[in-house]
């Protein structure tokens, strides 16, 4: 089965060079790629016809500093928007952007919609845990959750995680401030009620901030405001730290010498937390594979999105959601009453190093 | 002025010795300590009479084990609720304990009480910025704040880098999801408003986790459900990179002998962050000043907790925070309408290495 994936080749601060090199490396392994942007610009990259790869034109494109739901709604033939609407349409089954976060989530709402039942859609955002990747889910896309939207998170990140991702049997934690399940904010409580209750996930508990990297949890559910505070203090912890070590290694003789018979490694450590492994982020809970890549994504975080959008549409992932969802009770429970149809108040913070 | 500090002798993993020996130090620069708990066992440690140490016998210990309001109103002598107690009658301005956040909680709300006009006390924890200290308030007392107790714990925590830790304007960020003012959960939001228009703080807009421990801030308020996942996000990731730093500097020969030149570079790295440095975390809001040492406090850590006491004491913190609170608006402005003798449902959350 060929899996279509459209990309939006403008996105990103870099422009379309590393976008379209990480196409065509996907496009080698049999994705087809659908290509959304200025063709001049993308045919500058992609020179003569290559398999597997079409260019869709798209005039306009979202720069990372306009307003997200506004940009979307003035700019219906940007690379973004034409990227979603390939979805929608059914022409491709995923879709890959290094585009501002905020503007793809207003993007993909508007133009590719919820999976029927889900309230609000989640960004889940890979951490670099021991032993392997955690779905950190929901990054930020929602500031005032309910508990119902953090139970389908959960839901929604161990789909992800095992049919995506192929972990046997993902372990949920709940992302909160004590082991008890007392303990948290009231909407988290709730949340550890219905989790609990939740067939068909693996729901291990309560998680606490410094158990998230620790690889005892696969998925980690979070409010959306927490989540992002989380997912911004681990990457500047890290990036402090780093620089302090670097720092360290240049304070004396001794020490510069001690740092480089030490780097090679150090650098096994980095590779390992690479985030291009991951491709980005995932918008979970829509009628199609969303990948947010970083804004300055390498050509190997490109063509890893664009394999997880591939592996997602042929794992059936939106189905096998929709399925879940309405198995087993109605639908109405697993729904918010209001807001089903609208863009997030809270415009959308920018996840990652974009 | 001699400054009178009431010291829980008994609380923490280590039994007495260490406080002790903490006591000490602090008495011979000339503060007054009042060690609270079982005379032979303090006597053991303090050995012949020490000037400016006396014993206050309290027959009662609370373990951290133990659930914090009811082991608070089962346990009147222990020598936490004896310490808290001395607060209360005026006998010591100040009080330090090495026992349970929660417990501390607890007992410093029912026994001490709050300043008038303080809807709910906030958890100060420092944390070690570039440049220096940064107070994350709240770091857990309150799981679902109001808006008008993160205004009021921008305030206290200003006051307190001022007055006790001597910074000379410090700034205070908001700890959110994004920079501009729109962005956030709704009480953070609606906090924004409050602290921009705020007088007598440096309010410096919204602060992300990743620049918490960049020392653009000396203050970060923070609704405590997400303060308390940032606090123990930001151990977790150091205490992580670092365990996998020692991995990887016993990796080879050549990574085994780079650690070993480096590690007195980074000694000094470690030293600066070195939390015993700032003797615990501060409860701020009460008729007294607060201080919880870290279950497995050192003697130094518990001089320093001691000192920070006396310091807040002979500042008169409470005073000038009554003072602040009263001044220009009616107090009535600035507190909760309910709850105001209660302690928090939500069971606060261990802080630190406890």
């Amino acid at each position: 089965m060929t899996v279509t994936v459209a990309v939006d080749a403008m996105g990103g601060d870099l422009g379309p060079a590393a976008i379209v090199a990480g196409a065509r490396d996907a496009a080698a392994e049999g994705v087809r790629v659908l290509l959304c942007g200025i063709p001049d610009r993308i045919g500058a990259e992609l020179g003569d016809g290559v398999d597997g790869i079409e260019i869709v034109p798209a005039a306009d494109v979202i720069s990372s500093s306009e307003e997200p739901v506004a940009a979307v709604r003035a700019k219906p033939d940007s690379s973004m928007v034409t990227a979603c609407r390939l979805v929608r349409d059914g022409s491709a089954s995923a879709v890959v952007s290094a585009g501002s976060t905020g503007a793809m989530l207003a993007a993909s709402l508007l133009h590719i919609g919820r999976v029927r039942g889900i309230a609000r859609p989640g960004i889940g955002a890979p951490l670099p845990a021991r032993g392997g990747m955690c779905l950190l889910i929901d990054a930020g896309a929602n500031a005032d959750a309910r508990a119902e939207s953090l139970l389908q998170f959960g839901v929604m990140g161990s789909l992800f995680m095992h049919d995506v991702m192929g972990v046997d049997s993902p372990r949920v934690g709940l992302l909160s401030i004590g082991e008890e399940p007392s303990k948290g904010n009231a909407v988290t409580v709730e949340a550890h009620g219905m989790l609990a209750c939740a067939p068909d996930i693996d729901f291990a508990g309560n998680c606490e901030g410094r158990d998230v990297l620790t690889g005892r949890f696969q998925v980690v559910v979070a409010e959306g405001f927490a989540g992002n505070v989380l997912l911004k203090a681990l990457e500047g912890t890290a990036s402090i730290l780093l620089a302090d070590l670097r720092t360290a290694a240049r304070s004396s003789l001794r020490a510069t010498i001690g740092g480089y018979l030490l780097r090679p490694a150090l650098r096994t450590m980095r590779e390992r937390t690479d985030p291009d492994t991951y491709g980005g982020a995932y918008l979970l809970g829509l009628r199609g594979v969303v990948v947010i890549a970083h804004g300055n994504a390498s050509r190997r975080a490109i063509a890893n999105a664009i394999r997880i959008g591939a592996r997602g549409a042929k794992a059936d992932l939106v189905g096998r959601l929709t399925e879940r969802l309405s198995a087993g009770r109605p639908t109405s429970d697993l729904q918010a009453p209001a807001a089903i149809n609208t863009v997030p108040q809270v415009a959308a913070p920018e996840i990652g190093d974009q």
